[in-house]
């Protein structure tokens, strides 16, 4: 089995914003899908190993893009496994255009398995005899020339603004969905910073779930507006308080 | 060119709601890439139209289902065109399982051609030699076998919400996202209603456009919180006033 997933998608007229680019939480999406097919064909998939009471959970994206693919475009995510260590794993995208070739960008994740029942992360290495060590590139053997995740770190005096969450916001699990967060989080900022800028990085950290019926506080950081974190079912919107749900970092360019 | 475009999808984890099954509002998406997909490759495409300066405009889309499809379930999608008439077309379609052909049900919508730089309707039968007329499947060739759009009549008092707009409920056009208005009606309704119910018809009519930074309230009928209307801009949302954007039913069953 290759080590590295190929998986493609058309840009669809309603997954592009009022520039004609690609939404970031559309992007996301994508790549998420790229990482359950990568998983799923080499015995690793969700839908597999719910049977074994495991799932895996997402705590960190960050994309990096020279480029948003545009309304139409045909774009390929390549996906592979960089490292694994016993709690987490660290898997790496490329994005780029089926056509010409042209690098959109890259992205890194990291993801951790929990049992179901208990909970707890699960020891990736000693899972199926350690199989996943079978998938592994090295950034040597397949670069991934963006930066790590990085630190986000939020001061905040007060929350920029307080949402209820509905249905379409919750998955099959009853969380918020990963990519609805990515959403509402770019919501925050003004047409003409879209106008006048692009994301040129979208970092993510997930931190704790929230549900249906909860209410998710945004919190921008007073210094800077492009670190933030959302946090659940904040009674006083005044103070930094209640439970970091998701930390977030966007990076624009002209 | 046969009359009919097939056109398949797999139901994604991040496009299912809390259920399992596929929101709503993705479906609709995926009735609307069909149709972009039949018109695109009869010459009819928005992309060929925009050169000569007319694009569609959905009037109006109504889907009835016994099922809703859930999870990694594969799907087709028909589409073909009952009828044109000067200013308007009507298209429908089918939607059935890819691996087992059980048919989850059919959709009807109602089409108009616009001139983009005078916004006025366009003749369909004059553009292109009558070609569109190539393309026509009777109820009787082809059957679509659901009521046609019927009236939607909201007496309301009051707005159930207002919400504000913003970038990720923007097209690429600047107007606020036919799919986005399915997700915000659909997050009127409680989650003991998706718990409890499914929905068996939904039907929408698009009235006037709305666009990023608009609000808009949304009117649940007094005598039938089903049957409502989105109007934006609303100072005063004590009374039923301003635009008329969108009107919707839901129609539920157990």
């Amino acid at each position: 089995m290759d080590k590295i997933e190929t998986y493609s998608f058309t840009v669809e007229p309603f997954h592009v914003d009022f520039t004609g680019h690609l939404f970031m939480g559309v992007l996301g999406n994508h790549l998420l899908n790229a990482a359950g097919r990568h998983s799923h064909n080499r015995g690793w998939g969700i839908d597999q190993l719910n049977e074994n009471h495991y799932t895996w959970v997402l705590s960190r994206l960050s994309i990096e893009l020279t480029e948003m693919p545009a309304q139409y475009e045909h774009v390929e995510v390549e996906t592979w496994v960089e490292s694994v260590m016993k709690l987490f794993t660290e898997r790496n995208f490329m994005i780029r255009n089926a056509d010409d070739g042209r690098i959109y960008g890259y992205a890194r994740s990291i993801w951790a398995m929990i049992d179901t029942a208990t909970r707890h992360p699960a020891d990736l290495l000693a899972l199926k005899d350690g199989d996943i060590l079978n998938y592994l590139l090295t950034n040597e053997e397949k670069p991934c020339p963006i930066d790590k995740h990085g630190r986000i770190r939020v001061k905040a005096s007060k929350a920029t603004r307080t949402i209820p969450t509905f249905y379409s916001d919750v998955d099959i699990n009853g969380h918020i969905n990963s990519i609805k967060y990515i959403e509402h989080i770019l919501d925050l900022f003004p047409r003409e910073q879209f106008e006048q800028n692009r994301i040129r990085r979208f970092e993510i950290a997930y931190k704790a779930e929230s549900y249906m019926d909860d209410t998710l506080s945004f919190f921008q950081s007073d210094d800077d507006a492009n670190q933030l974190e959302i946090r659940k079912n904040v009674g006083n919107t005044d103070h930094l308080q209640g439970e970091t749900v998701v930390q977030a970092k966007v990076v624009w360019t002209k």
